[in-house]
């Protein structure tokens, strides 16, 4: 009786929560797969591929360096919980089913694989050859191939059933970018023309190829135009040509390309979800049902009992109601489609919403209800309240934009915040305060947080004034904390606040793209710590020294990368690796950044950038952008 | 009788062109408006419409100047064609009507405007004065207020009516700029920062709002950020909040309201004009109606002469083919369903395929029959067939990208030309031509077409190298043709054919959004040339003068503009002007095109590029993404 309730419980649990692994129904894997499923083990699990990921801050190029022997201890320990876990998973799943999931043999290829590398490094360190941690860019696999990550897997494949079709585009547009390039050889390359930087111009296929990609990303327009143009308006066509047809169709058919195929996938994936849901429930209801009368139900007790273990910290007033929906007739059982319904009803938020009475009307009545209480009450209420609190809002920016070195500003600053204040209790004292501050009132409790922020910088402020303390990190957050109260205009406007909400709660799912960014970002990152770290060095150019001027290279003499002071802009540590891959994503002067970590090593790092962008730019932000549209579609 | 089918024709022919025009229908109305909508008035009004356009080509600041008086006489002739063309209007269409258009309005007014402005600059010419000639960005008000620019006039309604949703998206991201502002005045402002021209970093409000809107574009990535950076690398996090939130996000949002808009008002324009063919078909109907038996229909008879005025140019065939659609049961009449259906089976292309013998089987089945011709049909039939040329293409190209002053890569030359036309031959011996070059062959006649421009060129190549004969541009043509032959691989991959024939079936469309941009365009090429020509010029670097360095302009010394070698970017004339427009339109460095504007006149002028990037690549830049991605949606 008991390992059945487990089992149907643990339908149900995977049916609610999208779960989609096989297990074994004997009564140890069920109970095994309770535990695998409990959000210790998954959280511990989090834990161990974060501190994995984290691992990059400390090793050579560190930004907080640690010895070899501790980072290593540390990899190899969060290796044995990988392991761990994937036995676990092993007890639980049927083995042919184990072994034929590309997830577990990832897992285990780059758990061996890191080992491998791990006892490498570790014997040339002891020798002092400095190996190559290559098995690094590894280990966003874990992120990926544990079952906990099927959002990012999902898009993951999304991205994989559109390359088929993306690649056919981007063989036409290399194509058509070679045509450009053999043109452009052919139109300008016997001219003796010159670029601004006194350079030949386009002479030379490859580097005219790679202008040309550049000119895409319209990182180098107009500078790669000037020269023909200047010597006749003329040739300014043949840019605009390329531009027309490889920058803007070209670019908008990759993203029609991804976009029709992220609806089309998302639409099967959901298909296969409710299929799938639908399936587990029944087996579930399979398992609990007994015969009465005609039909198969499942009776009241054994219902609660399910409930008890799929959600045990479900409240009891929610618990009837869920009951109330699923026995409508009140007969002492569910029936099959109520019971299918029950993965959906767990995930629905129910929201008590409890209209009480003010509390001031119950203890003071006469008071509370007083024709110039009423009065307070409908001018809270009033839109002209809330306008004239924009205003306010207004003039205090205006207050932090000017010098606050000035003593009648900082003392309006104490004056704005006893108005903000007044405001939120007047409001406390027209609206019932735990309706209020209800679960569903997210822009009151914005509101209110924003201004307790806001009056807690200020105190810090003047204390730390007072005290000459001077952290500027401390300074700096204070600082912004006491800005953002000026956020409060968008609780205000009705429309800004609709848009704010569409944005919020496609939240979530961006959390997922996040993921999907750093996996790229960090096995990117590694490969360029690898290949380019120590090549370019940011010097203070305060120090007068001349190497500061080549970023401690002297390869980079005359260079645009040099003159533009891009030496932070370097592999050095992971840190300023994915603030630099940041800065490629935005795509502006990515040339100039390529041009610079090809003069320090050789030409071909350029097919590093390239990629990149190919990878980042043309695929990722272009699914980010599918995915904003279609959120869009669907809110509105 | 003939009334009544001139009548019904005109309903008919509104309804195939879905056309909108209330009009009168007194005889000599409809004879009028017959008149109006002939291909010949309506050429002869864009004939107009584009000689005005192009008369800014000719005015001060002129690509080839004519003296005032010739232009403004060109002028006054247009507005005359216009004026005649509004006067025939207003007699074709009921008076109320025709005073309630605001097109009709428009038209008059802008013709008035211009008479005035005409008026008061040849005046003040008279006396030697320089007036402005404003009115010319009213010109395009030509090109859209036409009732045959529907088409572009439902794209500007669309952006009309997406303009409420974008507005307050477009606050909401001014006010997040704003709160930038304030953070980047507060944190930075203070620190005595300078940006790698050595300026002030930070310290100016409206700088900083500059700035930032700059970044949202990415233009002035990631050089904004490093002086920040250089000081901690914590600030960046300032930089990257800031691009998620508003370049990629807000950017985003832009795209995704004016996409959804986009789809919802194409849907109601579907809706529309099938809801006023259907309404015309009906009224064409209800004039030329009989009663036979019970039900009312048009007798054949009638239905022929009807077809005869709607469609003059159509073949017997056809038309037979047509009555035998409309007529299934071939009783002599069309009923009304079938009736209601003509406008859309007169806008279906009838391709008549005809399944010949191939000539030569006829004059000479024996050879043609052969063992060896049928080797031969059998080769050229093959895959292998078409592999084999792709490799020619592929050598052909890297022949062209070789040197050819040598004699054999121009000997080569020939010979990859006969090999392209035998290849053609080798087609017509296999295929019937008439067939092969059918009205729906696109492709064969996309890939002879390219042969005999490739054959011409270099026939035209050898008579030049040997006269010594070199006109540029007749050198450069020649060139182009000979390398777009590479062009051919497209023919002989399908997907790039599929992709290629997505692209082409949109073109037309593409038309109207190339009339869309030029609207746009030609209005701000006025106003830059109204407003800044004459303040940069470009001078031959190579003359040594210092004036060169600087654009002929003092105010530009040691600034961004004129050290990238930009002078030629300027408003001297309405083709610089359209280049440098299309400079802006591509973004990248925009930032500093602006600010040496703003150099050489006032920091106001800003606001023309600003009000630039907001109008196209906001707007226009994304209706046309949303285009292609419709477009694209539509085809898949
Ligand atoms: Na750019």
């Amino acid at each position: 009786e008991d390992q059945e309730l487990l089992l149907a419980a643990a339908y149900v649990s995977d049916a609610q929560y999208n779960r989609n692994v096989p297990f074994e129904t004997s009564p140890q894997a069920i109970r095994l797969y309770h535990f695998y499923n409990h959000w210790t083990m998954r959280a511990a699990t989090y834990f161990f591929i974060w501190v994995n990921l984290a691992l990059a801050l400390f090793e050579e190029p560190a930004v907080f360096p640690l010895p070899f022997l501790v980072t290593s201890i540390a990899e190899v320990l969060c290796l044995t919980a990988f392991f761990g876990r994937l036995v676990h998973f092993a007890k639980v799943t049927p083995q042919k089913v184990f072994w034929k999931d590309t997830k577990n043999i990832c897992v285990m290829v780059t758990i061996v694989l890191t080992l491998i590398d791990l006892v490498i490094y570790g014997s040339l360190e002891a020798v002092n050859i400095r190996g190559v941690r290559w098995s690094r860019a590894l280990r966003p696999v874990f992120l990926i191939n544990f079952p906990e990550s099927r959002q990012i897997r999902r898009t993951f494949r999304s991205i994989r059933n559109t390359l088929p079709d993306i690649l056919y585009v981007f063989l036409l547009f290399l194509f058509s970018m070679m045509i450009f390039s053999l043109l452009a050889l052919k139109l300008f390359g016997d001219r003796d023309l010159r670029t601004v930087e006194g350079s030949p111009y386009f002479t030379n296929i490859l580097d005219i190829a790679f202008e040309l990609y550049v000119l895409v990303t319209t990182a180098n327009s107009p500078d790669v135009m000037m020269p023909a143009y200047e010597l006749n308006w003329w040739y300014s066509l043949y840019f605009i040509t390329y531009i027309i047809i490889n920058t803007y169709i070209f670019m908008s058919v990759f993203l029609a390309v991804i976009y029709n195929n992220y609806r089309k996938h998302l639409k099967n994936e959901i298909h296969t979800l409710a299929y799938l849901r639908h399936h587990k429930m029944t087996e579930a209801f399979n398992i609990l049902k007994v015969k009465v009368g005609t039909e198969f139900v499942v009776k009241e007790a054994r219902w609660r009992r399910l409930l008890k273990v799929v959600a045990p910290d479900v409240s009891s007033s929610h618990l009837e109601l869920l009951l109330r929906i699923s026995d409508e007739g009140q007969k002492g059982h569910v029936d099959k489609v109520n019971f299918l319904r029950l993965a959906d009803l767990l995930n629905i938020r129910v929201v008590a919403i409890n209209i009480k009475k003010h509390p001031l009307e119950t203890w003071m009545p006469r008071v509370y209800q007083s024709s110039t209480s009423l009065l307070v009450q409908k001018m809270v209420q009033h839109r002209i309240f809330v306008w004239v609190y924009d205003v306010i809002i207004l003039i205090n920016a205006i207050f932090i934009a000017l010098d606050e070195k000035d003593s009648l500003i900082s003392y309006a600053e104490w004056l704005f915040l006893s108005l903000y204040i007044i405001e939120i209790l007047l409001k406390l004292y027209t609206y019932e305060p735990s309706a209020y501050f209800g679960r569903k009132q997210f822009w009151n409790w914005f509101d209110t947080l924003i201004i307790i922020a806001a009056l807690l910088a200020t105190v810090a402020n003047t204390t730390i004034q007072a005290r000459k303390y001077n952290s500027q990190q401390v300074l700096d957050i204070v600082l912004i904390l006491r800005i953002l109260r000026l956020l409060r205009v968008i609780v205000s406007i009705q429309r800004f606040r609709v848009i704010v909400t569409t944005l919020i709660n496609i939240g979530p799912t961006m959390l997922t793209f996040g993921g999907l960014v750093l996996v790229v970002y960090y096995a990117f990152a590694i490969i360029g710590m690898e290949v380019f770290h120590g090549k370019i060095h940011f010097l203070d150019p305060g120090s007068g020294s001349p190497d500061a001027l080549v970023c401690g290279n002297p390869a980079l003499k005359d260079s645009a990368f040099a003159q533009g002071r891009y030496c932070k802009n370097n592999f050095n540590d992971l840190a300023s690796s994915l603030i630099l891959l940041t800065e490629l994503t935005v795509v502006n002067q990515w040339h100039i950044l390529a041009d610079g970590f090809a003069l320090v090593t050789h030409q071909a790092a350029k097919l590093y950038f390239i990629g990149f962008h190919v990878v980042v730019v043309i695929l990722i932000v272009n699914i980010f952008i599918a995915f904003i549209l279609e959120a869009f579609f669907v809110a509105y």
